[in-house]
């Protein structure tokens, strides 16, 4: 038999997340039992919520132990498969982590129809990140025609859907991303109607400038100084998502937010969120999300790490804000 | 003609408010003209948000100008009308503000019926503090039968009937208040399940031990300190209703709050509150208050300062928690 090749939580981060946190071990190629699926992972998706899962500080769900694999999402092809439902070459949604193969049980599996859309999707646009910015902002968010719409980290995965389906209920969607690039990218492909660069350090003038009539929805990906001054520009009734926290993540302390007095001016609702609560309605916002990307309504962008050993590198520069676009690893 | 007495903000406060910030001042008593009311206050009442009033930093609504009479509601008497549903003797509520008379049109005078409670009630209980209790806890928080519910300022106008409508919706009760003989009287008297006097020094604790099943619901008048404590200690799917940030109002900088991680883990709810906001649906409200009152489901305690000159000691006691109950100046 072949031999598997795994990253590890070797140690829990202080702070910044390190190329020494982890550890790349070889292993024998784990066989299925009854009932599971031995798959080979052909995309690994890498997310800023691994970062919780790396600390042992109480969250959503248990972090990683250390020694054991890293946490993730992947796609990937059936290798050997012991469950009725699943045959060699099926394409797969998995949990199966930072590994090239793994071994899990049919229910867990989740087959892709790749005939339409790259196998990668199912990782982003149509996966959990896609779903997050629909559930987010049309779910909680609500916006309506006329309002403006701000969201942070405006060109990721969750961000750039977030704007583009803002506009397509005819808001005015604003970007907050690092650098000029992104923020080029999020006006010229996007269709933003203004994108700010946050790293430019006037991040409250310009916000003025791109919402003369200041702000209806908030979906933040970031927090810290950013969801600090968007606060204090939002209009009355204002709705705030809070789908991420990225700003806080690799801080040894949380930051400090002087603006709430603002939820309470300005009658504000802020709603903390996780995809998985809307599992019974994945459906209703993949068809959705589906055809508007069949449609060329949705455009994406994928960030491409190769080879497993360089997805700790990955997520090193993911949490750093250097990523351009859904952040993958292409593990063959 | 008669003399009229009235409070002014003579300039605005830095900081803590003091009795410099205001002047007392003797005037002519005003004459109503047609379709305006002459009424004789008899109650003012005296209410957090006025510090807000005082300074003039945005807020929902403009502040009292350098100068300008004191915003207050009050209960009155009716002394001379020129307007044809308004009969001398009358008693009707009012936002005359502080000062021994006041003209007001019609159309801006409610006629309270004091036939089978104090008039004093409707500044209290019966008017917006037991209004925007009912609102904030039952419209936004929503509080099902076996959650815990924390209150803070839990003797207070507000905080009162918050833990007793909570009791009623069979939950658990917890108050936060300042002082021993303030949490006793909650318990004692209002029946909440516990009561912790936060200048004990160990809310963090008292809290843990007081809420074993941790916290779905705050009804938060007080913030600083208070809310980012409770806030690491919310439930899934917890909600908070920001009904005002008293901690806030007096501090010359914004407390920071470092809890906002809690909002995203625990997909907790926060939205601020202003009782206008509901002024539609006060008739439906102020029956099951009245009736709750009526029927002594809902205990209700006063504390009153004699005379319109101690009214600025009033709201400066007010600020510092020194109040126990709903805190009025009794006018004659």
């Amino acid at each position: 038999m072949g031999v598997n090749r795994q990253v590890l939580l070797d140690n829990r981060p202080t702070g910044a997340v390190t190329r020494e946190n982890f550890r790349i071990v070889e292993s024998p190629l784990p066989a299925p039992a009854d009932g599971e699926v031995l798959v080979r992972n052909e995309w690994l998706s890498l997310d800023p919520y691994m970062r919780g899962r790396m600390s042992d500080a109480k969250s959503y769900v248990k972090p990683v132990q250390v020694g054991e694999v890293m946490v993730g999402q992947t796609v990937g092809e059936v290798v050997a498969s012991r469950h009725p439902a699943f045959h060699k070459a099926d394409k797969v949604l998995s949990q199966l982590g930072w590994q090239a193969y793994g071994v899990a049980k049919g229910q867990d599996l989740h087959m892709v129809d790749t005939s339409q859309v790259p196998a990668s999707y199912y990782l982003g646009i149509l996966g959990m990140p896609g779903l997050t910015a629909w559930f987010g902002l049309l779910e909680l968010a609500k916006p309506k025609a006329g309002e403006t719409v701000v969201v942070s980290a405006a060109t990721g995965a969750v961000g750039s859907v977030v704007g583009q389906l803002a506009k397509a209920k005819g808001c005015r969607a604003v970007g907050i991303a690092g650098g000029r690039e992104k923020c080029d990218y999020a006006v010229r492909e996007l269709g933003f109607d203004a994108c700010i660069d946050h790293r430019a350090g006037k991040l409250h003038d310009d916000l003025k400038a791109a919402c003369p009539k200041g702000i209806d929805v908030d979906f933040e990906n970031v927090g810290g100084p950013v969801l600090d001054t968007v606060l204090r520009q939002m209009n009355l009734f204002g709705r705030i998502t809070i789908c991420g926290l990225i700003a806080e993540y690799n801080a040894t302390e949380p930051y400090a937010y002087k603006s709430m007095r603002a939820i309470l001016v300005n009658r504000i609702r802020m709603q903390g969120m996780i995809v998985f609560d809307w599992k019974d309605r994945y459906p209703e916002a993949l068809a959705d999300l589906g055809s508007r990307v069949a449609g060329g309504q949705l455009k994406y962008r994928e960030s491409i790490v190769e080879g497993l050993d360089n997805a700790p590198q990955g997520l090193i520069d993911l949490l750093a804000g250097k990523n351009f676009g859904k952040q993958l690893v292409k593990l063959r």
